[in-house]
């Protein structure tokens, strides 16, 4: 491990590769189900090795039912002049999502209340779903919607609701302790950009960045699913598992905007996730800001449950909901920076780092200082300065007495963990520490 | 209780009944003990039902005894020149307040030695008391003081101190709980406006508002006494009690100036009668400052001496020791605002509102969210806007583990506990969330 | 204890009595070890009554083994032109500390890689030491060394490492209980001002301040020893008792400057050292900042290693490492500042009487309050102030519950402990307070 890069080697990824994957992805029609879906998991096995879980529909899963799975063969409004409009061929996000059949004609009154816009973003086609409720709509901008004219409009929505299944994928890096961190994140949205793709590629290049490490101390479990239903499924699946095992867990989502990094705390708000996040934001000298946690976002909401109450955070670039393109055809290509995206992979694989660094050693020689000069690890020329590495030494010495981690060194000395491991790595070499049993567990 | 108005009727109290009440009680001559007490007594029990009880003089009350009790049949002073001034007819400040009997001609000179006026506050007459120490004197402005011609004064002093006993009144409002919450004031000042009618009038207005709300889940228990010796005496009796079943009080006192509250905290600091003090305060959007407890001040000295340690803090609007009328004949009645007054009346029932609503709930379906939708409890097309009682049903969806009770959902969430009740109760009715059984205790 | 002076009689030190002890201790050729070591000693036992402990050079402390003893006879180097320069007899940071024994002719270029210099302060001559790796070396100012002409140099370094011991001194004042307050400083720089005798300075001082206590509740340790292997010698020695006694310990150190006080907390950050510390320098007024612990610094180290995690920390007045002249030439008498020095004397045994003073009290009429009144401790006429006395007497016996001792309720009241002293002794002379047993351990 200590050969392992500060930033694993970036033949794994680039820019043109993540932009690559992200054009392939782009017009797939996802939603909760359906073929969509599958054809996203298709194409990022080709990256990571996923495991498809499929899940039947009428499957209970906690309190909730997996829905029956959605296929859209056409769907489309024939306007009063004869032009095809609103055409899901056109945009996936024309059709209100889960739409049930309809076929009919109808007049321009009463198509309005099957339309939906964005009065306050009038060039805008926003992003409308209808899971649990049987409704059929579609999605237009609201310029567009102010020019539709009278008349009698013709509605083709050839959808089917049928017994199927909730696709799921997973992924298990698997390392030299049980110890988990997990990595979950969403495919359920169909175009949208920041807030849908950026999480499935930072998730499927990460696991490259780790799988690339010549050796790991920690198991990393990277999961694909639909948002809510699809971590309730999971859990429903592997939470036993979770709760035994998991010491830190992160839901990406919308991270490729070109601003601050945002960490959102686990709910009990002081976990290893959280402690390592904010850690490693704060060493890579980036801008961030820490919220607490709250019951309303993405996953992260099913992974703290409190029947579960797991160390999950969520490291956010461009929050949900706080960016006005977000849920409307603007979140698109134009507005993801692919170099800031390519940064959050590099802050998540940091924060990988950081806990598998975040190891506890013993002082063995703990009365007084050991004699350094002796052994190589102290200027034995004393003057006025004092190097950054002696610093390090010192407070590693110093706190390591059982029950201080790494990183809670890092955070009480102000140096980063990727300083303080090689100091203890060469106090370990030279016999004055020893690698405490790890005392990790899943409540982190 | 779900249908408890927001704020209680307005019949029960407007600035005129305030005002009614206020000027019947002003021209009484209280003090520790005697008949100005008892009319006070007397008229209050117009406004609520108060249980009169009467500690004969000489009574033990921990370490101290009840005094006797003090007459004034007539006092004041014939100058040289034949007027009759300080005469305690025309403001009962004029004596000090249980002055011992005094008759006799004295010089001008040996008469300095009886007079209390403030340099400090030329006009003003201050008020002086000497409870436990043998004296007589009166309490004049510095200017009239000057004005005072040399030459021979007669002085009267009718007063007697007998065997008699100390008022006390209170009255308890039974809820559905044996838990109690007290309000506590004052009745030994005499013709002072903020530092002494203030607190009663609050209580007395305050008791009205909770009898008239359609039911009550806590006991409370209001307390009518002189300043220390009264709160020491009842401490004697109900103390025992009160350490069983007091899980929050406030002594009501200096309530009536248009200006910032002022939340003192109770010693313990963190007790259920802060929080829900503070979070009152703060959700009604009114100003206020939180200050520490100091054994300084009003009657919390007595409930938070460290025998008793009593969860009582005071909300206060005009800080006594803090307004320059303060102990004068400026406390009258042109300083107090009874709007505001009526308005700490409404913070003193939103508190008790709060700590009604300070219920604990338990999460039947913690494992991941349960599903709202198919309840009604959620919106079923999902746009970009979530509505605030979705924000409110999920914290208490996610924090009801059983360690939080609604005020810490409150605290933690930012959102007022009137806003949670509602999605408490619609999730109670769904068959989410049950109520807990009370763990409230005396400790708070 | 009552009868304690606020300030001890300042017939015990002036600024005229420690600069004639600056002046004495100053040309000593001080080191880890040696006659310049014991000669220190000897002129400290003038002011103090030190014992000596000699270690002998082998003894095995810790991890670290007791050096040979240091002799210089003689250094210097003859110039090219003849003049002898960079003798030991001008200035003694002239030698390399344990420089070992050298004779022989050299270029100028040769030469070059014993010199040690400061480009960044080239007027500066450096200290330098090599204590644990054989070399010799001269030390002097950048122009100096640009200066130096090309030619051959002699040579002549006579010093001698030889079977010794390494001297420490220690004097113990007993008090009245077996808790111990250390105070810790060190005798190894040679002419070095406020990095080297600023230290013994106060420390020696201090002895005599306490010493002329009339009573003492405390014992004080004073240890004088060379700087980490004194310190570690002297735990190996001391260590056990100082586990089972220690509630307060300070390194005496770089504190003659007139500047703000810097106090530097235990390992432990809230030990009684730390809260007598800053309660001492917030009460007197002074100028300071408290700094977290770091395991890098002066003896602090050595107690705080986690082997023993004593209480002890640090105030300084010039921290070492922050002032441009530290360990050069320029820390000499000039840079000083003797009434700053004697400021220091001064915080240091207002310190010790806080320590003294933090004794717990117990109500013994803790319901309600007292009636101060009848025994004099209230005053007997109520008007509108109240004396600072009377509230040091209300937060005493509010907070004599058995859990606070006095400096904690100074911290919490903002009165100081000199203020809160005498309330408490009156409350337990008028039978209200019983001092409660000493809970202090050497757990601080």
């Amino acid at each position: 491990m200590s050969a392992m890069p500060q930033i694993a080697a970036s033949g794994l990824d680039s820019v043109d590769q993540i932009e690559v994957l992200f054009d392939r992805l782009w017009p797939l029609m996802r939603s909760l189900t359906g073929p969509g879906v599958r054809a996203t998991h298709d194409i990022l096995s080709e990256y990571l090795p996923l495991q498809r879980i499929e899940v039947p529909s009428g499957t209970r899963v906690f309190d909730w039912t997996v829905p029956k799975e959605w296929l859209v063969r056409q769907s489309y409004v024939i306007a009063p002049d004869g032009r095809r409009i609103l055409d899901v061929a056109e945009n996936n996000l024309r059709l209100v999502n889960y739409s049930v059949p309809f076929r009919g004609a109808l007049s321009r009154a009463a198509l309005e209340a099957h339309l939906h816009s964005r009065p306050d973003m009038p060039d805008a086609v926003p992003y409308v779903t209808s899971y649990y409720e049987p409704r059929w709509g579609f999605c237009l901008s609201d310029n567009e919607r102010a020019a539709l004219p009278e008349g009698d409009y013709e509605v083709v929505v050839d959808t089917e609701l049928k017994d199927g299944a909730l696709t799921i994928s997973e992924a298990v890096l698997p390392g030299s302790e049980n110890a988990e961190v997990l990595i979950s994140t969403y495919t359920c949205h169909p175009s949208l950009a920041n807030n849908e793709l950026s999480g499935p590629l930072v998730a499927a290049f990460l696991y490259r960045r780790l799988a690339a490490w010549p050796q790991r101390r920690l198991t990393y479990r990277f999961v694909f699913a639909p948002e809510t239903i699809g971590a309730i499924a999971y859990l429903a699946l592997r939470g036993d598992h979770l709760r035994e095992y998991l010491v830190a867990g992160y839901v990406a989502t919308c991270c490729g905007l070109d601003t601050h990094f945002t960490y959102k705390r686990s709910r009990r708000g002081d976990t290893l996730a959280d402690r390592a996040a904010v850690h490693a934001l704060k060493s890579m000298g980036f801008e961030y800001r820490v919220r607490d946690f709250a019951p309303t976002g993405s996953d992260e909401r099913q992974y703290c449950s409190p029947g579960f109450n797991l160390p999950v955070g969520s490291l956010i670039r461009g929050v949900y909901g706080e960016y006005p393109e977000y849920h409307t055809s603007l979140d698109n290509k134009a507005l993801i920076d692919f170099a800031a995206l390519r940064g959050t992979i590099d802050a998540y694989e940091t924060i990988c780092r950081a806990l598998e660094r975040n190891e506890r050693f013993e002082n063995l020689l703990p009365h007084g200082e050991p004699q350094l000069g002796r052994r190589g690890l102290y200027p034995t020329i004393g003057a006025a300065d004092q190097a950054d590495r002696v610093q390090a030494m010192m407070w590693v010495l110093n706190l390591s007495d059982g029950s201080h981690d790494l990183l809670s060194i890092a955070e009480r000395s102000g140096i980063a963990i990727d300083q303080l491991w090689p100091a203890a790595l060469a106090a370990e070499k030279a016999g004055i520490l020893r690698r405490a049993v790890s005392k990790e567990t899943a409540r982190g």
